[in-house]
């Protein structure tokens, strides 16, 4: 009988339970970032340890992940608990404990979608299909950059190609290798957009993500729907000021549905 | 000596600190809304919960707010803890219980900012000023909409007066009484865009927030600026599915210094 091998994704995101509500995790070298891990993985990971949680009720419907110190390479203990559940929606706070104190901590909604009424506001960008784009090359000394296919239409960080002084950038964007799409990966993929300070100033600092916010906007079928195809990402920041900026980003389907929309606070150091 | 009379706001998110980190509070009638008290006020109330303690370092950089159940009139006790302090960096858990469970809980990010590089990409919406449009009478329903001045240049709910369909609204905003801004009440003013589906469709259906996330670009001096005259907000959804949509806003000063940027999602029945 052939066995599935194990995508390294879904290595890197994996918690072993103790006991429940309590699990041990370990980073993973494939999703290293300059410092420590890639911290769309670490969302993954608390996330994981609600979809892994016997009392989870529904699907992911929002996710905040405060990166609250950095975090070693190695082991780390996970607690998640349902701070409060309702009939169609359930509300989540995690912890992610390292060396005895909280490195990272999230809170999540889970919610049993229902057929409604519905439309559909946002626009999808007008780029070119992602095979007539060739992917950037991964950049060596961030690991994680080589777990994913990246195609940009624009805004290539630390190149900027409009003439206009913008922080928007839009590609195509897939786990490399590819894997189907679910809430898991596509919350990784909502921090996987480059710093929007490196598209908009070409200089290198010290940035580090500070708390991230996700919706998903796609149901289970939507996603599965999606397969493990690219999704399209467009990400821009609107204001940098005193150390900080934040960054929004909407992931669509190439069929244009809206999958997820994510905004995080980044600190930079000058 | 004449003693300044105190606010209704600050009557309405006031804590007595029981011990530290431990706080009662009370739902006040003038930020009634049609069931149970406005979420917006109930978040300043956690706010006020980190903004009291005295742990606290820097001023607030993010909050989320999880409204997890219903909140009854009344009173509450509300518990903050600091989950990581670093150097110039300290986030933040509260929780809101009522009747022995967890009504609302909250996590916040706060910040000492520096001096550094800094750019606005958003851009300011071009509307006429506040003086120059008439308030919108309060809804009798919603007591809470008499403790705000808002003053439509497009947008009022259930009056939609754009030829496209738009969820999008642009109002001039402020305490009513005025007020001179603080972090608090402007934390209170990002959720006080009514819901979207409201403007985009007009048609009652029961809706509720379910999570809000707020970023503060502003610092202290910024909001001491300001003082109590109008912000301009605008806001807009992006998507309407199955039960939930998305709202975001920016909130600007008349001097065109982006405030805050904000997000929810929102629970709608049909």
């Amino acid at each position: 009988m052939a066995t599935q091998p194990t995508h390294v994704f879904d290595a890197a995101i994996a918690l072993a339970s103790t006991e429940e509500g309590h699990y041990r995790g370990h980073t993973h070298p494939a999703y290293g970032n300059m410092v420590g891990p890639f911290g769309g993985v670490i969302g993954a990971s608390l996330l994981n340890a609600v979809m892994q949680h016997p009392l989870r009720l529904g699907d992911p419907l929002s996710l905040t992940v405060h990166f609250a110190a950095p975090i070693a390479d190695g082991g780390f203990s996970v607690q998640a608990r349902a701070v409060r559940t309702n009939r169609s929606t359930q509300h989540w706070y995690v912890e992610l404990i390292q060396h005895d104190e909280v490195a990272a901590f999230a809170t999540a909604v889970t919610a049993v979608r229902r057929e409604t009424w519905g439309t559909l506001d946002a626009v999808f960008p007008a780029v070119p299909p992602a095979d007539s784009i060739a992917p950037v090359a991964p950049i060596a000394r961030a690991a994680w950059t080589a777990a994913y296919e990246m195609r940009f239409a624009d805004g290539i960080p630390g190149a900027p190609d409009t003439p206009s002084a913008s922080s928007e950038s839009r590609l195509w964007i897939r786990d490399e290798p590819a894997r189907p799409l679910d809430f898991l990966s596509l919350s990784a993929i909502c921090d996987a957009f480059f710093p929007r300070i490196f598209v908009r100033r070409p200089k290198w600092v010290a940035i580090g993500t500070v708390a991230l916010t996700t919706y998903f906007h796609a149901d289970a079928a939507q996603l599965a729907a999606q397969g493990s195809a690219p999704v399209l990402g467009l990400a821009r920041a609107l204001n940098f000021r005193k150390g900080f900026f934040d960054q929004s980003a909407e992931i669509w389907s190439a069929a244009g549905a809206l999958l997820a929309t994510t905004h995080q606070v980044v600190y930079f150091k000058e």
